[in-house]
């Protein structure tokens, strides 16, 4: 089990987020490729703290929506989605060179994420754009069988992420956040979830049906006050469970 | 001697240029980045246009300045020289996966090349992100020593390029379009001055002295209305001499 | 019955539209205000091509949206509809001081105008940025109740639009682009539904309904490729009914 | 005498400065206005808590350039300058209208600011722009004859501002920050400084002349770490001497 959030979110001289901090902890940095956040200077940043930190690197790339930090939803073809992935993806690309290292894995930011994991027409083009670049991808840990096959299909390797701090629905989807309790806030109720997830036991969801998820990755909110806590809880955990 | 030109400097719905046209001409297509012109999608469709016609993809870098499309000068570091450059070309490089082919070399636009000719840092730091990626850079043919000098310290390869319709100072630098007869309209002027690069033999700078430039390419301006003209006479001028 | 038309749709240094061919035929200029199109400077030219020919001013504004030109549906809620509105209509009024005249009304463009037509808060909250500047709103001649109701709570003088040259449903709505017949081509076939529309007769909807209209304007396609010619024909309706 | 500082610098959801905590002790507030930093809803949220505080507002226009926070000079012509001012005040009055208040004057922003103080054509452009808005220019106060001579032609009231927290070269222009001892970070030296201002005595410049300036409004810096420690200093220096 592998801990990922999303860092390098700062922007031209506005900062974001507390990567300083979060970095030690992290298996893997989803690191923002400058169409919903960053630019060149801040990638370059990032990337080097990742390695630094001896942190695998994913490329975060999201719609071109600075204003809504690429939490809207902005409708695109499936050429345009294959497009903004390689360009985003090659363009940190870029920066890793410089550090001499690579992009190991690709995972859509906000409502790129979630509009791939409701519309299986994104989702081919995402695995086109994975394909092409022979990068595995993040999905959310839903097992969907259809997701699944067509993943086999374009022979590209997903990485399945759940998520500690958030309830789930019956079907696996995260509740949305709107719904009273879809947010995990007492560390404890976190560690909980985490744990079921690392054990591959079931935990009730926000129906109070037991589920459980089969993950390769928990993610952790680093926009979270909380985050530096959880961060902490969720390394020891899977460092615990590890020996 | 190869003909070069910028291509793909169309934006989101707005278009520029004469791609389609002008593209059977070419040898080398220097394709905007989605910094000063293009986007994912115009960059999609250019790499597409240049390989269906064999011609060679150049990165196609320039300041972050839609407004000014490039051409004005913004003070940078080196290192952001180095970080910008590195993304766009990155990027480019990721859209060209999807067409199975790749990035042959880089030509900065517009004010960054200019500014890259005035200032040896600026220089030295292209230079580096060349020498990162590994692609030979191209550089107005000024021959001079320091340039050259430091681009084998850097273990990048340089090509020369000249410019048939515009006059040059004694010491082989553009003279400024401001000055009257900067310029060359007239096609029997281009080709005169086309000729001497292409033999090697002196011609008149713009103050009456006689000059000779070592040019690898020559570079067509595309945005020049008799462009399809000059690019005809300059491709019959090159394929008559390599007979 | 006024003619309008979109203008000033350029960008930087990318042109975009014939407005120097279409103003001449125009009552009423809808006005881009640098959010989906547009510019400082292209705001400025276009103010002056519109007082030179007497034509009313209107500000166009639409969704930050260059790459997709403001025709995708991006999520907003009232309060930031209200604050882009004031801001680019704020923005033309800044320019219009420039050149001693004046914004005279609203029509929002794109994907915002479709979605203020679908979305009552959305237009309530359209209502409170024309109340607040103290401006007629140009609307889609729907005739809806509540939505003339609406405007006449916020005290706001709606100018109803309607389409000469797009097939409508029943429901006075347009007909969607994608349903065959829904855009008219044929100069024959828009002059016969701007006469109805002018004489305040009906005419055939999509589904061969007779409908009825009573629009105070004539919407004019300017990126259509025969724009000219309609324009032509349509000023030619009004000034005839109009002596 | 009048305490002026720039605020609402955040932009999107980045967020920049203590507004909440600064405002207070401000009798001017310098609002950005969406080109180097803010949107509409931060510029929203901004004037209304100016209002709140009772704070005469200000539009503090920029170059267009968000990487670099309007830091860095970009070439405009003279019309181009107008035409930006336009735009951006104009945007600062119509989000004013919100609030029922308005725009009291203009100072620019960092490149522009400094350029306008060395370049008398941009000057007279931003004169041009304060003429036609009817709104005073706050400048810094160096009393140079051709610059206030150029003011009265064109009947702007200007507002000269000085720096506490800055050291001035004799010819009462701010010694460059690369100077050593350019910026003073001791608040008792910054005290000092401010009361000469106020009182209208002679301070030493940085090469240790004695220079006097008549300044209208004192300028405090609220990026700066001891911002809340200067403006509580500042406020109660000027609250003392208007007793």
């Amino acid at each position: 089990m592998k801990l990922n959030c999303d860092v390098g979110e700062s922007f031209a001289s506005w900062s974001k987020g507390d990567d300083q901090l979060i970095m030690p902890y992290l298996d893997m940095a989803n690191i923002a490729c400058g169409f919903h956040a960053s630019d060149p200077d801040t990638m370059s940043k990032t990337v080097a703290l990742a390695k630094a930190h001896n942190v695998s690197i994913g490329a975060h790339p999201g719609y071109a929506d600075l204003q809504g930090f690429g939490r809207r939803s902005i409708a695109h073809s499936q050429q345009q989605i294959v497009h903004l992935t390689l360009y985003q993806v090659g363009a940190l690309q870029g920066i890793c060179r410089l550090h001499r290292t690579q992009v190991d894995y690709i995972k859509p930011h906000g409502a790129l994420y979630n509009d791939m994991m409701q519309d299986i027409e994104l989702y081919s083009a995402m695995l086109q754009a994975a394909s092409i670049l022979n990068l595995p991808l993040m999905i959310l840990a839903t097992e969907r069988s259809d997701y699944v096959q067509l993943a086999k299909q374009a022979n590209v390797t997903l990485i399945h992420e759940g998520f500690a701090d958030r309830r789930y629905g019956a079907n696996k989807q995260l509740a949305p956040r709107s719904l009273s309790g879809a947010v995990l806030e007492d560390v404890k109720h976190v560690e909980h979830q985490a744990k079921a997830m690392l054990n591959k036991q079931s935990f009730k969801s926000i129906d109070q049906q037991d589920i459980r998820l089969h993950a390769d990755s928990l993610c952790l909110h680093g926009d979270n006050a909380n985050a530096l806590v959880f961060a902490k809880c969720l390394r020891r955990l899977i460092d615990d469970q590890q020996q």
